[in-house]
């Protein structure tokens, strides 16, 4: 039989009410004929009181211990999902990472999966048993620990199932009923797209649209998983959501499909830094080996030997990016009169494939910037975006603005 | 270095606090050179609610998903404590049951343990490691699923690993600080016993007593594990609680050392049964299969060939128990008149090894009982136990006189 895979997050299994209605799903896609995986993650809110627990005894905690914590929130939902199936008469059983086993790295909690083998699951498949309930978010390690993916991790372990048993479409239940061309909250105009590529979903996702966790999005492109994000909370709509799929899949022609934002970035900035050859290095050097992610640069031009070095950040990793600037700047490695940090900008991009081949995208934003009196922080580039740093105050000003001018609102 | 294991209940790890007072004793024994195993239950109050889930969704629960979702609180809380006795500089770490494993058989929910291999916590302990947090109550299943040991199976977990390692002794911290002589809510003049034997504890545990779990009583009597009850709560106090041990250790001769109570026993009559040979199998026989635990019995004298049958099981097993009997009656193989179930009833009884040697101990009993005007409706005896069947509202009277008449508040 064909092998569907459904993911339902955190508030789509909040409760006992809500695992039901998520059963019932499930229980639609087992009359159809499938064969389904069912992938959860802990109810809303525990993986947090957990996380919360662990944080208080040890801020520098045991990553083996925390992910033996805070991946049992998991467990909890896979053995009431099972129930209830079975309580619907479907025939049901859970399997906690290990038991699976999702075999992953030892790089605890932000753990890479190594291998999923089927058969287990498969022979029970094969005896009559119509869904087979996951623990999302947790593996094992080679020593036999319990490793978790990440905040997020469930869809990673969604789409590595999918990969694994060749399943038909991985589909991600979550609160929202789709992927959308930018934040409805923000932008009242905002339409929810049918079909987003995977390269577009991927610069959404790591630029901080938070539909889906950028790993299971690499996966799925990798592995050509279809991969659909629907709502589980929305009774009466059987909107059949986002699909991501491959981008020959997608039939208009579209230059932007989204605009993204970020307040959790930072600008730091180098002033009267010595120039010489070799200064990025020893600069950027440092930043990475304290764990500091540098997404944008920007390098002034130089004058009488001194120039200013700009770079954007995480906020929660400016104290980390000081502390290694001032170790390189005390073992003389750097030169620098000042360093900068302002943490009072946000990120706004504009994402679409259609950027690879139309040229003027790059004007366009920046003249809808200008007209509307947001001054340019910082500038950065992709194949398929275009980030821009501005003040925080002008963010949703510029997502509007933005959409507008691209006329995402026609889209859908 | 010689090992110890130290139990800590729900109440013992209710919350991060509580959890860092009980770890703090674990480093009191470190620090005294022991290698330490610590068995830890889930927070208080977070099985029940797990229950709880389990209950509302399916009433016929699969009692492999049941051990699935009820066994995943004492991860939580061994994850924790690992990390807490890190935080204090005590090389610490968790095992889950399948981890270790804890091999069980697969009477899920109410699980035997098999075996527990030494090998791979004593090669931590040899490599510097001086903490094994359990989880307690879970193992593993020949089949791989997790199974739990029934309510209260930590204590079992705990003696099993005493047993495994030799240790020397196995401390049980509860909310209570040790036994008994009977429960100082209902008698004032109760004491705190110092040292208790192996039968006596058994005993008590299954009469209702319910500071230990029985089978971990019965495990420790056939091991030999030296077993010691004591509060994790009492922060000034620093008393040795309650020893359970074998008969020879105890010094002082008493004849009871303790008086137990049941509020959950039902009378049960079969008024009128046709007495014949093999009347009493064909009574007993329906009831043992369909689970009911009958404790006493009473047949009364046959007139006309017929009479009366009284025996006692749990208040709720009694609709089982209707069950059954009529079931029997309608395929014809028992015959009565009518079954009276009482559940105003309530079991006392006076426990003591001494009974063994000692005569009068019951005419005392009945006598005393008689004094204060309580009527005994149903009588049972074993070696060190003598146990009666009364009106419910009589219980705490019948417990105090009792515990005057054998002057047990003498008792240490």
């Amino acid at each position: 039989m064909p092998v569907l895979v459904m993911k339902f997050g955190g508030t789509s299994v909040a409760n006992l009410d809500r695992i039901k209605r998520a059963a019932k799903r499930v229980g639609v896609e087992v009359a159809k004929g499938y064969d389904v995986i069912v992938i959860v993650s802990a109810m809303a809110g525990r993986t947090n009181e957990l996380v919360g627990w662990v944080d208080e005894i040890s801020p520098l905690y045991d990553a083996r211990e925390y992910d033996a914590v805070v991946g049992s929130g998991e467990n909890v939902t896979a053995g009431l999902m099972a129930l209830t199936l079975q309580e619907m008469d479907v025939p049901a059983r859970s399997w906690q990472g290990w038991q699976v086993p999702l075999q992953t790295n030892s790089a605890h909690s932000a753990a890479r999966i190594l291998d999923i083998p089927p058969d287990n699951i498969r022979a029970k498949f094969a005896e009559g048993m119509r869904v087979a309930v996951i623990a999302g978010f947790q593996g094992v390690s080679p020593e036999g620990r319990i490793t978790t993916l990440g905040r997020g991790g469930s869809d990673t372990t969604a789409v590595a199932f999918a990969a694994a048993f060749q399943a038909e479409r991985c589909d991600i239940y979550t609160d929202v009923d789709g992927v959308y061309t930018t934040d409805p909250r923000i932008c009242s105009k905002a339409r929810k797209l049918d079909r987003i590529s995977f390269e577009e979903m991927l610069e959404l996702a790591s630029l901080g649209a938070k539909v889906l966790q950028t790993r299971s999005v690499e996966l799925a492109m990798r592995y050509g998983v279809k991969l659909r994000v629907l709502s589980s909370l929305n009774e009466q709509s059987d909107s059949a959501g986002t699909l991501v799929c491959d981008e020959e899949e997608i039939m208009e022609t579209r230059v932007v499909s989204g605009i993204a934002y970020s307040r959790e970035e930072a600008k730091m900035t180098l002033v009267s830094v010595a120039d010489r050859p070799g200064i990025a290095a020893a600069i950027f050097g440092p930043l990475s080996e304290a764990g500091v992610n540098v997404d944008m640069i920007i390098q002034n031009i130089s004058e009488e030997g001194r120039t200013d070095m700009t770079f954007s950040c995480p906020t929660d990793q400016v104290k980390r990016a000081e502390k290694a600037l001032a170790e390189a700047k005390a073992r003389g490695e750097i030169n620098y009169h000042d360093l900068i940090a302002d943490t009072d900008v946000a990120k706004v991009s504009a994402v679409g494939i259609g950027m690879r081949s139309q040229s003027g995208v790059a004007a366009r934003m920046f003249k809808t910037l200008s007209d509307e009196g947001i001054n340019i922080k910082v500038i950065a580039t992709s194949e398929i975006k275009i980030s821009v740093l501005i003040d925080r105050k002008y963010m949703e000003l510029a997502v509007q603005a933005l959409h507008d001018a691209f006329e995402l609102e026609k889209l859908a």
